[in-house]
């Protein structure tokens, strides 16, 4: 068969977060066909949840009357340390923990006898967001995926760029508090700590503990363990004054985080995505202020502080791409 | 004249210090062929210091028996935030204040009418130490200037990545302690106000004014304020317990410091440049292990963290190899 042949054929996309697989078939002009949603079952065995991903794969041709033979390769996003090269989970994502080590792309390529290409799930929203989102026409983009956790993916002179591994963009493990918490990956107050989902969480509940009052007491009948960041984002926009504190916090040290990348990356554009995104300028606004006010001049007038445009398709937009940019160029 | 003709001859490379202008030329292979050094006179008007360049760059013409028209560009090393692009420091240095916002790639052309390509001194270090230096054969690489100051080069995918306009790497300017010091850069807690020359100097004579005692007072003769690094570094080796501990909590900082780079960058090398990377293990050790410890396996297993191999001349070497490639290519 001819490259262009090969080339021409759609791309199947797989985003496998802690609770759903996304599956998604893409044209080779990078327009999604089809799209279908699934739950992981993140917490079951290995096998388990490989079972789960290929029936979600089969489902999704099925639908759309394709075999794999017509298909040109796999592209999976991934969350959790990815060794892009050799197509294995290396760190585990505290949400997908039994998929360390297991041979995926090995395992799928085996299975269904098409090239698989797997990259962390962020990498994956940059790619995604700077091929067919935000990130239009832009060469240096630094991404943010503002979720339960934080995650980064970056785009440096128009290449994805993955480090030695596939490991680069833990833009939520860098240390912005020596002195900060603990974080559960090893490291001492990583942004992830202070400006996540679940810092926020983290931060209401205790304060709700120690009795400040809010409307989120209402929003949960009391079961003040149950409260999301969610849930805090809409007791921000109706006024909760305790909410509206949170949410300011966490945007102060995701400000701190922009700063950084700005001074050390001078990108075009810093994108956010992510659940937490949605919050739009309560939560990004800070950052803007903050990195005009802090960071080098020659960076910050370059920059533009933007929300993601894919939402939660930017995982299966940018897998796509980057499997079509590995068969075709050897490299993304 | 033939492409081939005019890549064969030359580049003419300087260095612009805030004490320092290096000259030095190279052959075609990258072969330094002779290097001279004079006073910048930092603190003189922009027209003085830049006739002090001239004046640098006519005598190692001269010394070597070239003329301009025999040389196959310049390139060009400066501190500060360097446009890369228009060839303009638009960022003071604190040592050279008064280059900013002057055209001096289009000056340095006019006079010598060959191609004039200038890159942020740190960048440039980066680029000679993968080319010429530590750096050799790596393709994703962080370097460190860990002098009075601390600057950073980034070499992404066998390329100098200098962002949007070449004010990439401003690594000493990360906020690693959101509750640390103003930075006179504008931002706070910035890790070159915790582990640069500068804050070992300023914590050592802030606790001998407390009445500490060191062997460094024996060194200055009671003259405090003139205490520099360097000496700090001199009583440490010779086991003064103050000295030991200033330099403890320097190389603590630069390992925080570390741990972010290795979590953004998934390098296969960190490499330590500038004064105080003489102190090798001294001040290196600590962000070895540290790495270790903190950073994701995926990344702290890819990573080795080496000290610089060309000295003072690393901004020659790299502003050379900038000229050559932007010449060659029309990019690095």
């Amino acid at each position: 068969m001819s490259e262009k042949g090969r080339i021409e054929k759609p791309v199947l996309a797989v985003d496998i977060g802690g609770t759903k697989i996304m599956t998604a078939l893409f044209t080779s002009g990078g327009k999604m066909m089809a799209r279908e949603v699934t739950p992981t079952l993140a917490g079951e065995s290995a096998p388990t949840v490989i079972e789960r991903l290929c029936r979600a794969i089969d489902s999704i041709l099925e639908h759309n009357n394709l075999v794999m033979a017509r298909v040109a390769g796999i592209g999976v996003a991934c969350a959790g340390g990815i060794d892009s090269t050799n197509g294995v989970v290396v760190t585990p994502s505290p949400n997908i923990k039994n998929l360390v080590n297991v041979p995926l792309a090995d395992i799928l390529r085996e299975k269904y006898g098409v090239g698989v290409f797997i990259v962390n799930d962020a990498s994956a929203a940059a790619l995604g967001e700077y091929r067919y989102g935000a990130g239009r026409g832009v060469k240096d983009l630094v991404l943010f995926t503002l979720g339960t956790g934080i995650g980064g993916g970056i785009i440096a002179d128009g290449r994805l760029y993955l480090g030695a591994r596939g490991g680069a963009g833990e833009l939520g493990h860098m240390t912005v508090d020596v002195n900060g918490p603990a974080c559960g990956c090893g490291n001492t107050g990583c942004l992830e700590m202070l400006a996540s989902g679940r810092a926020v969480e983290r931060d209401v509940i205790s304060r709700l503990k120690k009795g400040e009052k809010s409307i989120l007491l209402n929003m949960v009948n009391g079961e003040i363990e149950d409260i999301t960041a969610e849930q805090v984002g809409a007791a921000a926009r109706n006024g909760d004054p305790l909410a509206l504190e949170v949410l300011a916090r966490a945007a102060y040290y995701l400000g701190i985080g922009m700063v950084n990348v700005v001074n050390i990356f001078n990108p075009e554009m810093v994108v956010c995505g992510g659940g937490m995104a949605e919050l739009g300028d309560l939560l990004i606004g800070p950052g803007r202020r903050m990195v005009n006010e802090r960071a080098f001049s020659i960076s910050s007038q370059a920059v533009r502080i933007v929300t993601a445009q894919l939402g939660n398709e930017a995982g299966v937009y940018g897998a796509a791409a980057f499997a079509r940019e590995r068969m075709t160029r050897g490299t993304v």
